[in-house]
């Protein structure tokens, strides 16, 4: 360690001590201090991505995966706003991030340099706080802060702007690391848990949504208990950041998409919250409602901010469930769908895939029928969009494959939303990831034309056709893949879809199947 | 016209009344309403992009080339945020520009759906206006007000927010065009013009700068003038939104970026402000100055706000100037450079460039070399990266070959800031653009090596290297451009260069040409 020490050293070694290891980072000029420091404060990994939005989307992966908060380092205003979108989705999936944004001297901010724009403003919406650094001496402290917010449950986004004076600033030492002093998980009270017993106990169909931290496998663990116990169904809310599946754990159904098929999924039952929000339609449609459950129907038995897994413990317990839950069922072989279709992916993935895989899914094309089958594979981790901005997937994959270099890491994508962030490859080739990439490829935005066929549109009108088809002209995904440095194959048949998966699998680093759909 | 209108038709007729023709366009469910409004008003063409940046990129290039009104649509919060730095380039180039947000049915916001966040904070710092829409009835001022605003001098972006049901509800039809209402620019006072004319009487060294709107033809005639009758040099601002250049028009000098540069470059001139701003520093030095020219050495002849051109034809009639200005000196023809250099690009240009090219223009390998050399080229106009977010240069080229169908346009682009907005290249090839890109491979972070090695750091570090050099692996943008439908070479030599130019500017559609510089 160095005698004098400056802010950004300082910041780094302070997010060293509170657990930080990797920050994914797409710097300028404003930044060029702390990628210094990164020099000097080597246990921190940096990784390189070559658009703002793989960053911010890869950090979201990370944190989702491994628990612990992952730093970004984004340049000024521009460079953080092309990182928001996939904020906007870490911030709904509650994933700890600290953003670290490098901005003009102090001094320089009055004269409204080219650069120049207000941070705080485009930083608020995806935040739970923005500290604007001040002086190098309280650079710890503040970076302290911001861990404790980040990290304590269930999870934030803290974005830290680092004036570059204050980064060149003469820093006190950091001797010892600062304590997160984390705030705990609330549990739930006993009254809760009791009151959700005695509702279980009453006549009539029960469902218990599941979110949150609550999906891991201990969550899980106590929920097949409670099903056994209860004959509860066990739903997952529609778009889990992180949730445990197959094996040997409990078979979960998702919440459906639509309003219509939400109400029809869930009929008269009551509804306990375990981790999830009540359900909500995804948007707004004329006549029906937003809120798909009657207040009356609606119990809470944890908040994602309680500690929702030793709530269903402790419900497990008072509805006097055995304590090892059910035996699994051993999945029924499906019979191999005809033809090439998502159906026949998912049965390749189901036979492929390795235990302990981390799939990242984005787009509803593989995602349904994926997470349908999904208790039939081996013991895997699914990340889903949770926020619904676009361009999540592949670089949500990088993070994973970071987080947890042991684990083989899918990225189960639709093209359309791959477009956004496909940037994410090169780094995916860079890092010599194990990620193998099945872009789902059928040219077009199918949640669009499945939106615009519901409200009674006719597709073949030349405008509609134009904003919602990309096959004029289709893209090369295998082109696209080669241009950053990733392997890459088409397969438009089962068969050759099996084998490119093998090939996939098989390989170190990251692989790409083109799947195109008929 | 149908006998119903709903908001979303309110709001395009009164758009296509107030001259816009094109909307560049990355929908999703919340706009599908306006989608289908596209349909019905066929005036305005939609031009889709994969990526959000690439539709305010385009906006702000078919704004600086047309002087029209550009629109944008854009997804919620998150589909803004992904448009945002482009704006942010807009915003500082003045460009007009109307942003259509759909966002969430009024009554469906309060349920904090997954798409939901505060849009008016992530626009508010790249928007003059942020107007909610809050009656259908109401859609046609509202549309007005935001025309007003971002058509008056100098231009300004206005964003709209749009929820579906007032999109989808009653308008009373739009039966005329509603009163732009333009602000005029603002005519200089007489007195101001007259005390630069003394002032420019007086001996000693003299500096016109010029910047805005005076950089069009009309008015750099004017200038020439000034120059002749007064010897002033003659200065461009450092970023250009648009410029005319070549030909018979005078050479402007441009103004340098680092600040010892602009204070060398400047001497003890006394500097005359004709629609540039102060030469400010782009980013804040520790012991150099932000305000490169003390205040006593500045003069504003008009800003950017004023009308630029008149004023510098009045200062041209004040100091007695020849009508017609100085006959153009004949540039002296240049030796070809030795080896492949943006020294051999530039020359080829200079050679092939034909008459009223537009150049899109990103980054300081080919940017710097293109603008010391541009003055002995053909007529043309140039772009430049006006507010340093990157990712500007190939959507730029997009709105401005459909501003201007009839130009060749040339995208002068580094590789570094190409990836941003790569995506560009397929609303390129989707629409037949005749764009000859040019991507200067040089595999690095250039202008970060340069500020590191400016302030002492050794590049062989690994950690600066990892961070700046983009070389493992190599992008390979003849792939990448192909993987997007466009045709591709790559060029290492300036031979191969020049034929490789030839052969994109005689096509139709667009071209790319890696050009693999040592």
């Amino acid at each position: 360690m160095t005698e004098t020490m400056n802010g950004a050293v300082a910041l780094l070694r302070t997010a060293e001590a509170l657990g930080a290891q990797v920050c994914f980072a797409n710097p300028g000029t404003t930044e060029l201090v702390l990628v210094r420091a990164l020099e000097e404060v080597t246990a921190i990994r940096p990784v390189l991505g070559l658009f703002e939005g793989v960053c911010t989307g890869a950090a979201d992966g990370y944190a989702r995966v491994s628990g612990r908060p992952a730093l970004t380092l984004l340049h000024l205003g521009p460079g953080f706003a092309n990182g928001v979108a996939n904020l906007h989705n870490a911030r709904r999936a509650h994933s700890a991030i600290i953003n670290i944004i490098g901005d003009h001297a102090t001094w320089h901010l009055p004269f409204d340099a080219p650069l120049t724009s207000d941070i705080e403003s485009l930083a608020s919406p995806v935040s739970g706080a923005v500290i604007r650094l001040n002086s190098a001496a309280h650079v710890a402290s503040d970076v302290a802060a911001a861990f404790r917010k980040a990290a304590s449950p269930p999870g934030a986004i803290v974005t830290l702007i680092a004036p570059t004076d204050v980064m060149e600033g003469s820093a006190p030492e950091v001797v010892a690391a600062p304590s997160p002093d984390l705030r705990p998980a609330a549990q739930v009270p006993e009254g809760q848990v009791a009151a959700c017993a005695q509702l279980m106990a009453k006549p009539g169909p029960l469902v218990l949504l599941i979110g949150g931290a609550a999906l891991g496998e201990r969550g899980l663990r106590a929920a097949a208990r409670i099903q056994e116990a209860s004959g509860a169904r066990l739903l997952m809310e529609p778009y889990p950041a992180i949730v445990d599946l197959g094996g040997d754990l409990p078979h979960l159904e998702r919440l459906a998409y639509f309003p219509d098929d939400v109400i029809r999924q869930l009929g008269d039952a009551k509804v306990i919250l375990a981790g999830a929000r009540e359900p909500i339609s995804y948007f707004g449609y004329e006549g029906q409602p937003s809120q798909l459950v009657h207040a009356d129907r609606l119990t809470e038995l944890a908040s994602p901010e309680d500690d929702t897994v030793l709530a269903l413990e402790q419900l497990a317990d008072k509805l006097g469930a055995a304590k090892t839950g059910p035996a699994p069922r051993a999945p029924a072989p499906a019979a191999p769908p005809p033809g090439f279709s998502p159906a026949a992916i998912v049965e390749a993935l189901i036979a492929l895939m390795p235990e302990g895989t981390i799939v990242s899914l984005e787009g509803s094309t593989l995602g349904g029928p994926f997470l349908q089958q999904a208790h039939r594979a081996r013991r895997h981790r699914v990340m889903t969009n949770t926020g619904g901005a676009i361009g999540q997937g592949l670089p949500c994959a990088v993070g994973a494959a970071i987080a947890c270099p042991e684990a083989r890491v899918i990225s189960l994508q639709s093209d359309g939303s791959a477009h956004y962030t496909l940037q994410a490859l090169w780094t995916m080739a860079r890092e010599g990831l194990p990620i193998t990439v099945i872009i789902a490829a059928n040219h077009r935005y199918g949640i669009l034309q499945t939106e615009l066929r519901r409200s009674g549109a006719d597709l073949d009108q030349p405008v509609l056709d134009r904003l919602t088809q990309l096959d004029q002209p289709r893209a090369d995904w295998v082109a696209l893949a080669q241009g950053y440095g990733v392997q890459a194959v088409r397969a438009a048949d089962a068969e050759s879809f099996r084998a490119a998966l093998q090939q996939g699998l098989d390989l170190a680093g990251p692989f790409l199947i083109q799947a195109e759909l008929p």
